[in-house]
């Protein structure tokens, strides 16, 4: 049974490894894998987005810890989403709304002390709540007995694009990855002709009409559009960093039309 | 069993690598942990501090490894510590003073060079000495194999606060963490009159009189006290760092008092 | 079974979790060690050099996957290495120079699609090819269900020193570590005798002349030369930064005389 984690918590303080140190104590046997713990802090929207490239890579029946939570202490509710074949937890604040996109869904709200530390912190539930409530799912505990279905569980604001026009859509640059490559909203499946017809994709001062299948196709330098692995058009820089060539980052709004005459 | 790691390597170089392939050279079935490996070069104090957070919630029977070891090569001693259920190998240096202070604890130095790689360089005993014993320690050898009990070890220069005046207690900050948390050294455990007494924290330029409950009860950017996780005062922000609105770090001193009158 | 990963990846993208939840997908009991993920974007050599000093260090069998990889999507071939006990899987651009140089080999091209993805992407190999095909050969499948044994495998530039005169060595520095201390490409094993005759190594503008045994010998801040744990001749400062004093990192020339008049 696979546990993966992905957080705002970094990996220099101890806050990883308490949660680690929880579900390891309840549940010995689980595979303990990070997604990520570089979320930028409080950016409940990056920690979505990263968690929907990532969950389906895993085997069915992994459970994924979502701890990305502003408002840890107050009256947003833990949950437990069953979708896909894969078990979520986090709290409700919007973090699995790629996960509800995706595919059929139940959630639970998680009210059964039982299945938490015998105290449970205001500040930290990530170890408190959501690592034993992890462990205990993954020794069998069935969804059923973590609460009760709610159907009022909170959507971020869709990041989908917006059809402005009947050939022009409005998106935005959903995260600028490691490498410097711009990941839009924009998804292939939704836009399958920008493989085939000419297009402007606008971005900061940039208007981009070339689409290409690798990146070294390029000149070096060069900035152009790709499909990504994930299926997003992604804004990518030969072995250069386009945020930094186009002044651009996470948020950053862009503009795509299509050229059918 | 578990073996968790504490240095201050850093992930980008093959330092950990190494001591994870010589660990699962010898004992394969280990699950191995990371605390951190982000400690500030050569700091014992914070690594001492970062790993008193952590070891208590990992399960009895763990092994800790903690290398922040600037002495090495030197004469200083390699210990193999037992407290409260766990144990903890580490350079002699004081690195578990805080695991000295929270159960009773008997202390080896590591000397059976049985028990070591055959080669053991100058310059790195994380791979040389502590992951070899860590992982014939993790497949039963015997605590008493690895060398003679000690009664000399090192402790650091307690981080408690000292109490200057019958209500007031001069501290500091132990850490700063990823989200600009300043943690003092002040604990409620010792100090449970903070949570129900008129008190003023004194800290760089700032004098906070509120404890707040949750984070998200103070208005954003307001600078608040806060009990932390781990029962420790914090000094915090709503959403902002606190560190960088006080342009307070890591030893920077804290004054508490608490009125009674 | 233990299978490590090398990339450039980073570990703020979701890029590492996906490779491993395909891999767990395939062979859920291999044990995942990352040596790191931090080698600078698109840098071969630096990738080929951190997994040199880590593979051996893993018990036999171990498969090690290193994805640095500027060439994805082009001609370049995906290979599987079989040297010193080990397995190795990566693109044929020179990462496993080293390997080569270190022990008998055999490179094979990975080309049977059975042991890829369904969909292999373009700009993912380390998701789509290389997760999978360490996975399958973690399960048991033999190296030459991969492909075929090919001879015209591609080696990096080797970074070996030149001798430029009798008694002396035009070298390199391969890395600077977190700590400042710079390792070049002067190995012990070829030059005993800087343990024991007087020596010139000129790096930027200063001349070191000293061969430390232990780092804490120096004064603080003195830079001197000291044999590191991989072997190689490093250049050290005392509990400061090297790099930062001499200016200097990866890339830049030294020069070794030694003298034996």
């Amino acid at each position: 049974m696979v546990i993966t984690l992905t957080t705002d918590f970094g990996t220099a303080d101890h806050f990883v490894a308490a949660m680690k140190g929880v579900i390891l104590g309840i549940a010995p046997r689980v595979r303990l894998v990070d997604i990520t713990h570089e979320i930028t802090p409080y950016e409940v929207n990056e920690a979505a987005f990263v968690l929907a490239q990532a969950w389906s890579w895993f085997p069915k029946g992994t459970i994924h810890v979502a701890v990305v939570d502003p408002g840890v202490g107050s009256e947003r509710r833990p949950i437990l989403v069953e979708a896909g074949g894969h078990r979520f937890l986090g709290p409700d604040n919007g973090i699995f709304t790629a996960i509800y996109d995706a595919a059929p869904h139940r959630v639970r709200e998680i009210s059964n002390r039982k299945l938490m530390l015998a105290h449970v912190s205001r500040t930290f539930h990530g170890r408190d709540v959501f690592a034993p409530a992890a462990a205990h799912l993954a020794k069998g505990a069935p969804p059923a007995r973590f609460g009760k279905q709610i159907q009022d569980f909170l959507r971020s604001a869709t990041l989908h694009p917006v059809r402005t026009k009947p050939h022009v859509w409005s998106g935005a640059i959903l995260r600028a990855d490691r490498f410097g490559n711009l990941i839009t909203n924009l998804h292939i499946d939704h836009l399958p002709d920008v493989r085939t017809r000419p297009f402007a994709l606008k971005v900061g001062l940039e208007t981009i009409r070339r689409l290409a299948l690798t990146y070294t196709e390029a000149a070096i330098g060069e900035v152009f559009a790709i499909v990504g692995s994930s299926g997003y058009v992604e804004i990518s820089a030969n072995q250069a960093s386009a945020a930094r060539q186009l002044g651009c980052g996470a948020g950053a709004p862009v503009e795509l039309e299509i050229f059918y005459s």
